[in-house]
């Protein structure tokens, strides 16, 4: 990657002052930032790190006095991470998957790759999948036979897609993903003691009679909408009779897991490690922190935010911020989490306040 | 997949309704369901849906009036759930790995493949391995030397089996699931800062002196009974000197970790993102939901059911619901529950009260 | 692997008594234990299963009378587990990766392999790449261009090391772990419903209009100290701009997740299924113990250990103890454990007192 400072500034809409025609290869923090480097220092905590740097050019706060800091020139913008979005992505080399299908790639019968793209080695692209233009597949992906993905995909190595899946345009899968494994779906031949004990929340489990748990099939596919974006070995499993289904735009981090048959809406995040089970319904732009974990059939409304590793065991109406095990409203957990550090002294003050009652007062 | 209603109804064990040679081809839900598909609708609020899809036979509640509903068949199950299993089972076209052994694929010396066997395109099959009869083996998948692996095992793509893991039959296994991983078990020279707070619940961690970890080696292995299913990304720890031990018929779910030299017993379920520490031992029939996790050196007795994301820190007797973290009993953990959200008005009260009770009664 | 006894002592520093050319071919439980294997028995509970089993040598707690157990020899050891880490060593056979270069694996141009190193079938070693001495590369492992890699690193079956990634001397990567996946870092054009939320801790998320996310690339890679151990199917981003650091001897169990930005120190621990969010800081020698979380930009002080599924939200001091959700000291969250079960009496109690207490005393 090599731009100009100018052009840096054009691609990311931010006001230049000083030299436009400075080379730009990379970007760096402040203190570590070479004479190539345009410098991240959009607060003035940064502004002494920049003087232990070599760069000529930096990204400053408004305000800034970048001749006083001996800079060549500086870009102004309004929202920081927002320019960063348009930096980074200027400057992003790519993955490097060489252009044209790499020979020890395999493509089965009636696979159509599309004009532009590019398949690594060892990947193996089954009979009947149909890839976009410009698609990148890294080396050892899977594609299983049936498969449809859109144009400008890109898919790191080792990510595995099932039979039958659809991957939208741009979507991006992270190295080891595998998006349409087997739900995870099994019954016994009479009610087993799982089934009682969520009926009553509790009893005793042992009534039921020893059973062995039969398979239910997934016949169903995973059906991702464009810009979907899914995290490194994050899992998503395919639908039993209808497809699991992850709406245009959402996020999903790594080591996520998507059972079998949730639908999430639009431009959702979900950060690592979050756990959504079986026939779960998620609204559009649901943020969910790490670790987080929705229950089976449970539904989520859309605008929903959850605070890190919330444990969601029934529905969440719309635009509600929620946290804790189980969720409640944020406000609220947080009024618990304060009551429970004082809770060993608030049962001392119930001790005391026993003894201060008078018993006849007890006898009333 | 081609079958007559007639066959669907004899695998499934259901009662016909109407025309036997309907045509079947797939399943689906009442409202997306084509000529060829068996519309799933085992509940009267599914009529309506009905209406809108062009199913000609379903299977349908009891006593549901096929006829008035436009269909040219039914099937009656007696319990829905364990039909669909039958069902899907039949309908399943399975993962599609070609028969035969897959030129790209390597078997090393010693290794011998059973008859009926397929195996995909660059997968890597150790010396001496041993596989079964009608065993399928997906791409990419690596079988370490010394393993054995039962009849009609299904091994999906980019699965690891390491060095002399053993797997039962019909055992599956689902995409970039790793079975024989090292045990996370290191020590250091002299007693660590962790063994002393875990030996007194608490206490200075500063108080021991720095010390790098040695690893323990993991010398065991993995045994994997018949009928185990094992989620994608999910990961299991040989032993340090036994085997790490999953019993015939249970099921893990997807990004499942289980430590080394865990012991599981039959017919359990261990729901997404469960984790188990070292040396656990959890007997049968054991379900434990999604994100769930059990300490190292715990015993979790048969039966036990833990609903979601349980914390289990200390041994659980055999045929008890346990919930919550730490894991109480399902019932009293429901009115803890409770009681959290009425902590903050718990401390108003204690509040009101120590104002209310005379002064001369608190020098009791 | 076979050893004598004398050599397995000298090997493991015990003192030896009896025959030192017992021939040794691998450890074994007691009861497990045949004429090759040297039993481990550190404790006298052990006593009677060595006496079903068929050892001729076994290690022993200090004390113990070989002879009269039937042994030929035992060896005394000061500290057993050290012991263990040791023996293990010497009896591990090891992957058993083929010395050289395996034909079907692919080392791009500019690539250097070391002297003595193995790299497994269908391996993809990119542009530039350099491997040190005694490398060990398993079959199926992708490392991106531009990577840098030390002497006598590990990589197991289908890990993935990303581009530009540098990993020290003695690295071990267990199979599909994920090391340089982009972070997890998306931006709206202007301010979003979480940002919102994060600052009040609550509020109505639905304020805030529709957005969609806007990628942030991650033009860092990781860095990863000597020494360093990394788990199956574990996932580690790259940096925004400078690197995600795992320092030097820290030990990362399966399935863990390291966010952009992170920073680790040297010898932590960090066990199965922890997740530590963006930009999070932590010390040396910090504990998490399984299914911990880390808060995104959040400090942990060095030597901090954390008990099971403890969630930091918040800057934790070097030398503490922590446990629960969210974390607090550990000896005051095993005191808020205990009052959590006796709550719903302590309301029955409060409403008693209430009841008890005088209504003249309440209007005073």
């Amino acid at each position: 990657m090599k731009m100009t400072l100018g052009e840096v500034a054009a691609a990311i809409g931010a006001r230049l002052e000083g030299d436009p025609d400075i080379v730009i290869r990379g970007a760096a923090e402040p203190a570590a930032a070479g004479p190539e480097h345009l410098a991240l220092a959009t607060n003035p905590r940064y502004a002494e790190a920049l003087g232990r740097g070599a760069a000529r050019a930096a990204v400053l706060w408004e305000g800034a006095d970048w001749r006083a800091m001996g800079l060549d020139a500086a870009l102004f913008v309004a929202r920081p991470r927002y320019a960063l979005a348009h930096l980074t992505a200027a400057l992003d080399p790519g993955p490097g998957i060489a252009a044209g299908i790499h020979p020890t790639a395999i493509v089965e019968a009636g696979a159509t790759v599309g004009p532009g793209a590019a398949v690594g080695p060892f990947a193996v692209i089954g009979a009947g999948v149909t890839i976009g233009r410009n698609a990148r597949i890294g080396p050892h992906v899977v594609i299983g036979a049936g498969a449809a993905l859109g144009d400008d995909v890109l898919l790191h190595a080792g990510a595995r897609v099932g039979e039958r899946v659809t991957l939208g345009d741009r979507v991006i899968v992270q190295p080891g993903a595998v998006i349409g494994a087997d739900g995870f779906s099994f019954v016994t031949p009479d009610k087993s003691a799982v089934e009682a004990v969520r009926e009553n929340l509790g009893g005793s489990p042992e009534a039921a009679a020893p059973q062995a748990w039969t398979r239910i099939h997934s016949l169903g596919a995973v059906r991702v909408g464009d810009d979907v974006e899914i995290g490194a070995n994050t899992t998503i499993d395919r639908g039993t009779v209808a497809d699991t289904v992850i709406g245009r735009g959402t996020k999903l981090d790594n080591l996520v897991h998507v059972g079998h048959n949730v639908v999430i809406g639009e431009d959702c995040l979900l950060c690592g490690q979050v756990g959504v089970a079986g026939s779960a319904r998620i609204g559009d732009r649901v943020v969910l922190a790490g670790q987080c974990g929705v229950s089976d059939h449970v539904t989520v409304g859309s605008d929903v935010i959850a605070g890190g590793a919330t444990k969601i065991f029934t529905n969440v109406p719309s635009g509600r911020a929620v946290l804790g095990m189980p969720a409640v409203r944020m406000e609220q957990q947080v009024e618990i989490y304060k009551a429970l550090r004082r809770l060993p002294r608030l049962f001392e003050l119930v001790r005391e306040l026993k003894k201060a009652v008078p018993k006849s007062a007890k006898n009333d």
